[in-house]
């Protein structure tokens, strides 16, 4: 009503995505408005284009503008360890420590009764069959340390241990710069459980 | 690098709007990715439409697809008074207040020689304009009661007395529902610098 109906209609397109609300779109699309014609048409270029190209990658379902995808092609990758995530940003938020070295395979989810999300939704087949071609030793669960999360690496670990692959999960402990005083219980307890000789 | 590059390229562009940081734009950017293809269609063609159909109304320079904009068009609306404002989300504020019943003029600014924001760069010259061609009876300065938002006022009022016309400017106070002990100090003075008879 107060706003010129394509102003309205960017400002409903924006309040749609996670975390932005009417206040934020509003400034956003007042924001689109007031710059010039290139930043509209970027971003707008930017979704149409990435949403026609990115596509899952038959191997690992990581997002990808390619197939395979480029880690899965990546020669230089130890391709005897999987590690298991449950979004593609996971992946990014790995390969920003530059430490691991094997490949990935994305679930899309975690096992989760209560939104619906039971294991045949997220991607554990493809997992199966990967580890059924291909010679694997190790799996490395590194779905995120909350209910879903536990409870998806606990049913990844056993349904893979009869197949007689090395499962293992990532740590839990305090966060390097945490402060022991403001740690929660259960991470407390964990780091005792996880402790290691020196 | 870690991400494909249409991905690379949505998430820089979400990174340029403003409030939005580099954690946000990776958000957005996945939730387009898992969403269909209609929400990033949809945000896409409500940019452009948006950039395309929308200029200044040539009487009030708000943000419009028809010329002149509705509040112009609008019979009902009172044209003695014109309301004074920085940017055209100011006018959906005040038009959502349903009291205030005459035009308005949108400055796209205000004065701020730090940003080397001069009365040239707003629509000052257009509202001189309205006022030779029209009777204007009240002018409301409502631009912003920050430093900037006052100088402009102070510049408006010197220039628009001398042409006879009544100009005035919105109350400073205390906001409804605020707590008088937690009021700063220029807003307690301006509160009862501006009381009135019960």
């Amino acid at each position: 009503m107060y706003y010129a109906e394509p102003v309205a209609r960017l400002i409903e397109e924006f309040a749609k995505l996670p975390g932005i609300g009417p206040k934020t779109a509003q400034r956003l699309a007042f924001h689109i408005l007031n710059s010039d014609a290139e930043s509209a048409h970027g971003l707008a270029k930017a979704l149409i284009n990435a949403k026609q190209k990115i596509r899952y990658c038959s191997i690992c379902s990581n997002l990808t503008d390619t197939d395979p995808c480029k880690l899965c092609q990546d020669s230089t990758r130890d391709r005897n360890t999987i590690c298991v995530v449950e979004q593609a940003r996971d992946v990014v938020a790995i390969e920003r420590t530059r430490e691991y070295k094997g490949l990935y395979h994305v679930l899309h989810g975690a096992i989760s009764p209560m939104d619906g999300i039971g294991p045949e939704q997220l991607k554990i087949k493809e997992l199966l069959e990967r580890l059924q071609k291909n010679s694997v030793q190790e799996i490395i669960l590194a779905t995120n340390p909350n209910i879903e999360g536990e409870a998806t690496a606990m049913y990844l670990a056993r349904l893979l241990k009869p197949m007689g692959v090395r499962v293992t999960r990532i740590a839990h402990g305090l966060p390097v710069g945490g402060d022991l005083e403001y740690a929660d219980e259960v991470t407390l307890s964990k780091a005792f459980e996880g402790r290691r000789e020196m």
